[in-house]
């Protein structure tokens, strides 16, 4: 598989949902596979909240492959042979594209917390200008789960012609509140952190010590990446062994995880890029701007393939269900396959459990 | 109804169940109605988490009653015309009884971090030494919920003949790593908050400006004790009207109540108190010291009555239903009475939706 990993540079405003404008914006980004001669063998991933363009494949040195290797290589479900597969990392994300921490123009000093609020259209509108750089006009399918299913959902609604299969995994049409309460936690306690220092921080500052309202709020999101099948399974109350029952500071297993994931997490990822990728989700609405679900989802030409997972925490399967069931009272049931993914693994299970829902993906390739 | 508010000293060693022991302690304690002559019409009443011993009937000046007002005074559920009905701060709660912020002993400082881990177990042997003093060696019922349920069950299991009728509601017979989660974030949100300072803060601190990690903790806490479907139905995805949605901490309205509630909670609740309880909540299990979960409830001679409310995101139904099908499976089915309550509220159900269970406590007390 030969992957080629870039980023561009655009000269140019991008209008922003809000009204605001960003001048000037660069995008990474990682492809696998070769483009064909009439650019129709496109397929593009979008990555969720913390993932990036790295979707694929080792880099040297690494002992761990990009976060879909098992779905994107040479005769893998994304069959690298057949296809060009192109995942961008989010603007507003650390990983390259332009975001808080990131000169919007050279000389001038990092935005921080004046930097705009970004939303999943915005992220969207801007990848649009990147596929049209490198010839790709129409993409041969889009795909993504969490976060990066409504980035492909947006391309439904907005960009109608651009594809003609759309897959979306545990995501949604609309970020409920019990969703939008666990990044509040995140929220809270990265800005209430007083080494946030109002977004002045330094990066290094963290490298050693990591900012501990970060660490929590993203163990505030391991909760809802689990479920309580799931963490019975994993954990059950097993008590870390050398840890006393009674003493205040001793741990469960889970408590542990949680502590592992949240701190070493918080050392590797930008604060502010996680608030502001937060708030893109917390904001995001299929039908804002539209009378209804129904007024927005008709625009949508692509044959749609939902894959929920019955455990997810996060993004429940009844929010794909409405997606559905929206297109279906339109008289749209022959564009839309929903799958329901019986998992133990709750939210977490589209970047795990891959067996029980590649099938679903192949099959929506086929078509 | 007489309503009468004391406190006892009990100037002997309390032996807890980690081996150490608290030399002298003092429970908070409230009664409403009368102890008739035999002392035999007593319902002790546990209070939760964050309750106290006032769990009914208005201080002067009072604007809101006590906790379970709703279910205790003359005519109502708990009849204090025929009941007396007494509820006493748990060990280690900081609104009279003896916690890591008060002396131990005259003129012995505060303990704070250096108090010792107290179980539920320890809790209820406490409250049996006030009982005793009371003249109260046998109890009419017993009843709680969440935390309280597991003082109710504790009851059960340890002190056979001390009541015929238990009563349970939304509670386990041992907590589940998915509430130690939740649990946990409010354990490192406090401890790590730098202006907790090892647990040697001053109360007064946090009165103007609460501690922003116990704020957060708490947050995370009310997440569990609605549900889903719940901030579904209260909140959607209306946003404050003051705010913008494209500013960065414009708030939806359930990000507003998540922040109103844990802020105001962090200026009253004292936060060593806080991980205490929540400890002693993490690492309640009926069944340890036992070879089995049936072997610990076969103890139990009361008749159990179990309500479970079925949007329950803290303590979920089939927990319950777990101690149902334990003693169902002992042969002691004719002992329990389980009711799953369809209810909007999520676990704060036991606190708000009294028309859709109280009548399951006025025939468990009739029987």
């Amino acid at each position: 598989m030969k992957i080629f990993t870039s980023s561009e540079y655009f000269d140019e405003q991008l209008y922003l949902e809000s009204g605001r404008i960003i001048e000037g914006y660069t995008q990474a980004y990682e492809t696998y596979g070769e483009l064909n001669r009439d650019k129709s063998n496109a397929i593009v991933v979008f990555h969720a909240l913390t993932g990036s363009h790295h979707a694929a494949g080792k880099y040297e040195g690494d002992s761990k492959a990009g976060w879909w290797d098992p779905l994107i290589g040479d005769n893998k479900i994304l069959d690298t042979t057949k296809y060009f597969v192109i995942c961008v990392n989010i603007l507003g994300s650390c990983f390259g594209s332009s975001c808080p921490t990131t000169p919007t123009k050279k000389g001038m000093p990092p935005l921080r917390l004046k930097f705009p609020v970004i939303t999943i259209s915005d992220m969207v509108r801007a990848q649009m200008s990147l596929f049209k750089r490198l010839g790709i006009e129409k993409a041969y399918a889009v795909i993504g789960g969490s976060l990066g299913g409504m980035q492909a959902l947006c391309v439904g609604v907005e960009y109608p012609e651009f594809t003609d299969k759309i897959i979306m995994l545990a995501s949604t049409y609309a970020t409920s509140p019990w969703a939008i309460s666990f990044n509040k936690l995140a929220m809270e306690g990265i800005v209430k952190d007083p080494r946030f220092k109002d977004g002045n921080y330094k990066k290094e500052d963290f490298e050693e010590l990591p900012l501990s309202g970060f660490a929590i709020g993203r163990m505030a999101g391991h909760i809802s990446f689990l479920s309580p099948y799931s963490m019975n399974q994993k954990f059950g109350r097993n008590y870390v062994e050398t840890d006393g029952l009674y003493e205040l500071f001793g741990r469960f297993q889970v408590e542990r995880y949680m502590e592992y994931n949240g701190y070493n997490f918080a050392k590797r990822f930008d604060p502010l890029s996680y608030i502001y990728i937060i708030k893109a989700m917390n904001i995001f609405d299929a039908s804002r701007n539209y009378d209804s679900l129904s007024d927005s989802l008709k625009n949508i030409k692509a044959k749609m393939t939902l894959v929920a997972f019955r455990g997810d925490m996060l993004f429940m399967p009844n929010e794909m269900v409405a997606i559905r069931d929206t297109l279906r009272d339109m008289g749209r049931g022959n564009s839309v396959d929903y799958h329901c993914v019986d998992s133990n693994y709750g939210h977490d299970a589209f970047l795990i459990e891959y067996d029980k829902f590649d099938f679903y993906i192949r099959k929506a390739l086929e078509k």
